[in-house]
């Protein structure tokens, strides 16, 4: 399903313009006399893709610039880019006003096609993926320990929506398009033997699940609970069988009980209410929900074993949850959130399912039907990852 | 303060008609005779206190009666007893519909005037002490690991408003009342070098406090947070302090600052706003909240360093708080409740506070002074632990 080939790559190349001081090409011939270097340092790369306008969330096709490519920049031509829910949350302002228009995406992989002089990490032509962040301070001890999601200084820089100066329209721009510009040290590498389509979701929908459950040191025979079983669930769901753990599947979705258990779970359980969870009560070592709506969170809390953990990595409208302490007082759960991961650990979650063949289910979408898919991830009916073909852009 | 002599030990006796088989009563006049023992057996304890009569929290004088004195209970004639915003939010029906008259109070501390002829743990004329539970199955694992509070079967009898068929009045009453009768496993020993008057809170305020800073091991040093300073949260700062913890005392009342200081807190934060919090993000090891409404949780959360604990012990109406995802994915901290504690542990903290003079700070009251205390605690005017002297019902 891949268009790696050398000349898609040398025809993105010439229309993206994409040039550079010490900047090196996909192709001999493009590299550059010193006279063209300080031109070529200041131009902007085109890059076309699909935008959000406003906040109804309807996206439409934009072409818009990125960056040049710097110095430890590389430029990756996008191969496919997954739809995560929280695109959604963010086009349509339920996180928080936003800039438009505005590329989402953040599950993104493709080919480097250019890369700065100090790049080390990557060689034209290989495999490279961006995930949730495209930059942070790199200076600070969350950063220095690979959490630069947690960067104390700055913050991260988010793949989307994020306030950069260096980006020609004011606000980083994601991987609903047809290249992206990013330091190679927020770039993932990508092994050889993963399908682009199957390494896009890991960037997200993979790290997300991946960083709690290895914090939360899930083990061999573990009973693990999974709520919601979208992008982000499923996923959970292979990882964690992976890990030897016992995953009981919680859906309100009865018809997706058999993909369920094809993805490893030793049980789906289908919830209509309170009820339905009542004979869990206590018996699971640990949990992680990803619904991304406010939900009535403590019954599914309460199946998590005295002392146990519970991890809500699904992220509600402005990110309110409601939660009971009379059942927390007994349940004696410790609740937390999980945001995404670092760099070495989303590495670490790319090469741990390149290996080990775990791959997520995904639903090949052209550009043109994103609005659709939206739709369908709103109502339930995702199957169980949409990811855009680029080359659609 | 206290009233434990003979002649007012021997007169409550009378009063209450105590009798029993094999009951062996305070004074060795009263020894029965074989011939009366099974009327004697079935007789009920006459009691007075205070009871709510509806759902207005306005508290009146009312005459019950309580269960005989069965061959493993102890009849405890009541010294002091403290008022919980428990006892407030139960009458109050904040946390459910309940039946009525009720007689609330789970903070009692007294002297055993009756003992059945079972019992072992106490004589007639010593201190004891009810907290917040007055049964349990003693079957189950919780039970048998003392951990009574969490009752895997029936779950705990609260000491008051749990229908109970032995009850005469077919549900638990509590301690705003002159007696009580208990199962001598849920009655607490007070060391004689306790006042009663101090002795009370503890048996709530203390345990619930405690419980949870042990669960979390505290250890020297800590930077240990205390949210809302009222009868629970002194006893934390207390408590914590004890335990070679640096204590951070947040407050809505600046008045409470010097008590705050001289409870032993290194520093007292008065908090009008989320900003306030802000200087404190990510800077303490755990915390503790105290507070029994709904409040915005997360910038107090925030403040705790990733990956540590956060405990809600404070009960808001019908138990419901607001918690907000996006803080929790940044700040990495663990939620959680806590209920009480077991029997043996709440036995631990009055021998601990006992021998290390950790005194609640008490203002004691007559009954008829109960509903006036009422409206004090709701408006964040108590200072700390209103106790009830008994000897007024």
């Amino acid at each position: 399903m891949e268009h790696n080939n050398h000349s898609s790559r040398r025809k993105f190349i010439q229309q993206s313009a994409v040039v550079g001081a010490g900047l090196v090409l996909g192709n001999p011939l493009q590299v550059l006399s010193q006279v063209n270097k300080q031109k070529i340092m200041a131009s902007n790369i085109k890059s076309k893709g699909f935008a959000g306008k406003d906040e109804h969330g309807k996206l439409t096709s934009w072409t818009f610039e990125r960056r040049p490519v710097g110095d430890s920049d590389i430029l990756i031509e996008i191969k496919y880019s997954g739809i995560c829910h929280s695109d959604i949350h963010t086009i349509k302002g339920h996180w928080g006003k936003q800039v438009y228009p505005q590329v989402p995406g953040h599950e993104i992989a493709g080919i480097v096609t250019a890369v700065g002089k100090n790049v080390t990490k990557f060689k034209v032509g290989e495999k490279a993926g961006v995930g949730c962040m495209v930059n942070s301070c790199m200076q600070c001890k969350s950063c220095k320990n690979g959490e630069e999601h947690h960067c104390e200084t700055t913050g991260m820089v988010g793949t989307y929506g994020t306030p950069e100066k260096s980006s020609p329209t004011g606000i980083t721009q994601g991987g609903y398009a047809n290249n992206i510009v990013v330091t190679e040290h927020f770039a993932i590498k990508i092994p050889t033997n993963i399908d682009l389509q199957y390494a896009a979701p890991l960037l997200c929908a993979g790290i997300t699940t991946y960083s709690p459950m290895m914090q939360y040191k899930m083990k061999k025979g573990d009973k693990v609970g999974v709520v919601g079983i979208g992008g982000l669930g499923h996923m959970a769901i292979k990882i964690a069988v992976s890990k030897g753990a016992e995953v009981y599947a919680f859906t309100t979705s009865a018809s997706k009980t058999d993909d369920i258990k094809s993805f490893g779970a030793k049980e789906a359980i289908v919830v209509n209410s309170g009820e339905d969870l009542k004979p869990w009560r206590g018996k699971l070592d640990y949990m992680i929900s990803t619904v991304p709506y406010a939900y009535e969170m403590s019954p599914y809390i309460d199946c998590v074993k005295p002392y146990g953990y519970f991890t809500q990595v699904g992220q509600p409208i402005n990110g309110a949850l409601p939660i009971n302490n009379f059942n927390m007082i007994f349940n004696r759960v410790n609740f937390n959130g999980s945001l995404i991961g670092g760099i070495p650990e989303t590495q670490e979650v790319m090469d741990y399912c390149a290996e080990n063949k775990i791959y997520p289910q995904v639903q090949l979408i052209k550009a043109d039907e994103i609005n659709d898919a939206w739709d369908k991830i709103v109502d339930k009916r995702a199957r169980y990852r949409y990811v855009i073909d680029a080359s659609t852009f």
